[in-house]
C-alpha cells in the first residue's frame, strides 16, 4: 500500500511551520533562549484566572450556543463600541472562537470558491498562506515594491488584484514586524475594496500591544466599510492567554451566520472555561491590557538597547506586537534560515528566520520578547559573543 | 451589492442542524423539558474539575505542541493497550483535538480530494455528512436494505463502494440507536476495507457508556486493520466534558503527523485546562466513567420503563449511549418533524425528528436521556398526556 497517495493533495501540499521546526530542536536542547514563540510567560491576571475556575468548579461546562455564550458576545460588543465607536449586534454579527485562528479560517472557508485568490500583503504570518490553500484558494502574496521598507503600500495591493480576487487579509499591527498601518494607506486600501467589492480580514491580535501611543486605525470605520470588513481577534496576546484557545471575529451578518453555522462541524464551540475567564478579561472595569503593554513596554526597551550595541545588527523598534526584526545583512550571512541554525546550535539561542514571513524578510531574524527581562538579557549576550566570534 | 453570492458555495450548501433549530426555539419557551441534546447535565468529577484549575492557576495555559501535551498522549496510548490491546505510539499515532468534532473533521480534511465518496452508514450523527461536504467530498448515505432494522448490513456497506470510495465512517455504538455493531459485521467490514484498501474513521464516543455488559469490539484490532483504521474519542459524553471541548485521535502515523500539521492552522492546540483535566480523567486509577455507567443506566430504565406503557409507543431499548430511538408510526403521523414541533408546541418536550438521521428513521423520535431522572420522569407524563389527547 502506498501510504503517501492516501493523502489529500492539499493537505500534502501544506508545509509544516518553519517556526514550528525551530521550536522544536530547540525543545531537545538545554538552557537555550528560546525567542521563536509568540507565547508570553506572563500569566493571565488572578481575575481571569478565577473566573475560569469558578465556572469550572460550578459546572457552567455544557455546551454553548455554537456562536458562543451571548454574555460574552455582548461583552465584545460593548467593547468595540467603547473603543472604536463601532456597532456589532451581538445576536448576529458577532461569534465566539477558538483563537482567532479558528476564526480567520472558517471566515475563509466561509468565502473562498476553489481558485479564489486572497491577497497576503508581505512580511505575513505564515499561517494566512497555508489556511488559504486549506479552503482550496490560491494566496497571492504582495511583497513591498520600495525594496527598503517591510510594509507594502496600498498601490502593491491594488496591482495585486484581479478578477479572481476575493478577499485582503491585513495585519495591523503587523506580525513580524510590528508596523501600523497608517489611516491614509487603511482609506486607500478601503477604496480598493469598496470598487472591487472584496472582504477585508483584519486580523487585529496585537492591536492593544501599542507602544508610545501610537494610533491603530480600524478600517471598519471607513464610511461603507462596515459590510466588507470582518474583524478577528483573540485574547491570547491581549490577556497572555494563548493556552485557553479563545478569539472571536465581528462581521456582516451573512459572513457571520456562515461562520457559525460552520462551526457546529468544526469545534462545536469555544472552550467554556475560557468563555468566562473571557468574560472577565473583556468585560471587567478593570483594564487587564494596560499591565500587559507596560510589561512588554519594559521588556521592548531593554531588548533593544543591548542589540543595538552589537556591530552588524540593526534593530527595527517595533511599534506594536512583542516581535522585533533584526537586520543580519551587515553579518555576510546570506540565508536567515543558516544564521538561526547556527546561532541555536552554536549559542543556544533561538530565533525566527526571515524567509518565514516572506522573501522580503530574508536578511532579518524575528526575535519574540515573551521572556522575562534577565532571560532577554542573557539571549542577547550569547547573541553578541556569537556575532563576534564570526569576526575571529 | 449581493449579499448571498460572496458566500462560497461549500459553505452555502451546508443546511444548520435540525436538532440545533429545535434546540433553540425550545430556548425560547419556558420550563421546557428538552430531551434533544447530547450534553449531560450531570457534573465531570471533582478530581478532573481540579485538575483544569490547578493548570489554570498555575499558569500551565500556554501553548502545547500541535499534537498535544505527551503526558496526555501517553495516557491515551496506555488506555488504549490497557483496555483494547492496541499499542500506538504517543510520539507519532496519536493526537489531541478541540473534541472528537475537530478530530474527525481533520481526519477527513488530510484524507478528502474534491469528489472523493465517503460511506456513511445510517442512521448517522448529522456532522459526518456536513464534515465530508466541507471538505469538498462527497457523502454516500447507506440505509439498511432491511427496512425493519436501524443497523446496516457489511453487505449494505459493500453495495455503496465505488472507485471514488476513500473512506467509511462507523459509530458503533450508534447516535442516535444506541446500537452496537457485531465483531462479525466489523470483520466483514474489514474484509471491505482491506480489500478496497479504504480508510475506516471509527467513531467511539459513546463506548464507554455500554449497558448490561455488552461487548464493544474494536475493528482497529482486526489482522491488518491498524493501518487502515483511526479511532475518534472524546471526553464529552464518557466524563460528561462536553463544553471543555477535548478530544483524541489514534492512527497510522501518515494520517496523524498531517492531522496534526493541519491543526496548527485550525486551532493550534486544543485548550490546555482541558488537556490537563484529561490527564486526570484517563491517566487516574480511579475509573471515572464506571460512575456515569451507573448514572445513565438508571435513567435509561426509567425512561424506557414509562414510555413502554404509553399506547402508540414503541421504545427500542438502547445497548448504549444516552439516546433512545421511539417509534411513533403507531401514532398516525407521517413526518416525525411535525410530530416534534406539535410536541414541543403542546406539550412543552423537545425530541429530534428521526429524518435529521437519515430517511431510514422517518416515523421515530429520538430522546437523549440526560436530564435527572426526576425530570425525564416529568417529560414522559407530557408525552403520555400529549400521546392521549391526539386519541380524542
Amino acid at each position: 500500500m502506498n501510504e503517501v497517495s492516501r493523502i489529500s493533495k492539499i493537505a500534502s501540499s501544506i508545509a509544516p511551520s518553519m517556526i514550528r521546526r525551530l521550536f522544536n530542536l530547540a525543545k531537545t536542547m538545554d538552557d537555550v533562549v528560546d525567542f521563536t514563540l509568540g507565547d508570553p510567560d506572563v500569566q493571565p491576571h488572578v481575575n481571569i484566572k478565577e473566573s475560569a475556575c469558578r465556572a469550572i468548579m460550578t459546572g457552567k461546562t455544557r455546551y454553548s450556543q455554537n456562536a458562543g455564550l451571548i454574555e460574552l458576545r455582548e461583552c465584545i460588543g460593548n467593547r468595540y463600541q467603547a473603543n472604536e465607536g463601532l456597532s456589532y449586534d451581538p445576536a448576529t454579527e458577532i461569534a465566539v472562537t477558538v483563537g482567532a485562528m479558528e476564526g480567520l479560517y472558517l471566515t475563509l472557508l466561509s468565502l473562498i470558491n476553489p481558485g479564489d485568490e486572497v491577497i497576503i500583503p508581505a512580511p505575513f504570518y505564515v499561517n494566512y498562506k497555508q489556511m488559504v490553500e486549506m479552503c482550496h484558494g490560491v494566496p497571492v502574496i504582495v511583497s513591498p515594491s520600495n525594496k527598503t521598507s517591510l510594509s507594502v503600500s496600498a498601490n502593491d495591493i491594488e496591482n495585486a488584484v484581479s478578477t479572481k480576487t476575493k478577499a485582503i487579509i491585513i495585519n495591523s499591527p503587523s506580525n513580524p514586524t510590528g508596523k501600523i498601518f497608517s489611516a491614509e494607506t487603511l482609506n486607500q486600501i478601503a477604496g480598493i475594496v469598496k470598487k472591487r467589492n472584496l472582504v477585508v480580514i483584519t486580523d487585529e491580535v496585537y492591536k492593544k500591544l501599542v507602544y508610545d501611543n501610537i494610533e491603530c486605525f480600524n478600517i471598519a470605520s471607513i464610511d461603507g466599510m462596515k459590510n466588507h470588513t470582518v474583524i478577528v481577534n483573540s485574547l491570547s496576546k491581549e490577556f497572555c492567554m494563548t493556552g485557553y484557545r479563545i478569539g472571536y471575529i465581528l462581521g456582516p451578518e451573512d459572513i457571520v451566520s456562515t461562520v457559525v453555522k460552520l462551526q457546529e462541524n468544526v469545534a462545536a464551540c469555544a472552550p467554556l472555561p475560557s468563555q468566562y475567564a473571557a468574560i472577565e478579561a473583556i468585560g471587567s472595569n478593570e483594564d487587564y491590557s494596560a499591565e500587559m503593554v507596560t510589561t512588554f513596554t519594559s521588556r521592548r526597551n531593554v531588548l533593544c538597547k543591548t542589540l543595538e550595541n552589537v556591530p552588524g545588527l540593526n534593530v527595527i523598534v517595533p511599534e506594536a506586537t512583542f516581535y522585533a526584526m533584526v537586520d543580519i545583512r551587515g553579518l555576510g550571512y546570506q540565508s536567515s534560515e543558516k544564521f538561526a541554525y547556527d546561532l541555536l546550535n552554536s549559542a543556544k539561542v533561538a530565533v525566527v528566520p526571515g524567509i518565514a514571513y516572506g522573501d522580503i524578510c530574508e536578511g532579518y531574524v524575528r526575535i519574540a520578547f515573551t521572556l522575562s527581562e534577565d532571560r532577554i538579557t542573557e539571549g542577547t549576550k550569547r547573541i553578541a559573543k556569537f556575532v563576534e566570534s564570526l569576526n575571529k
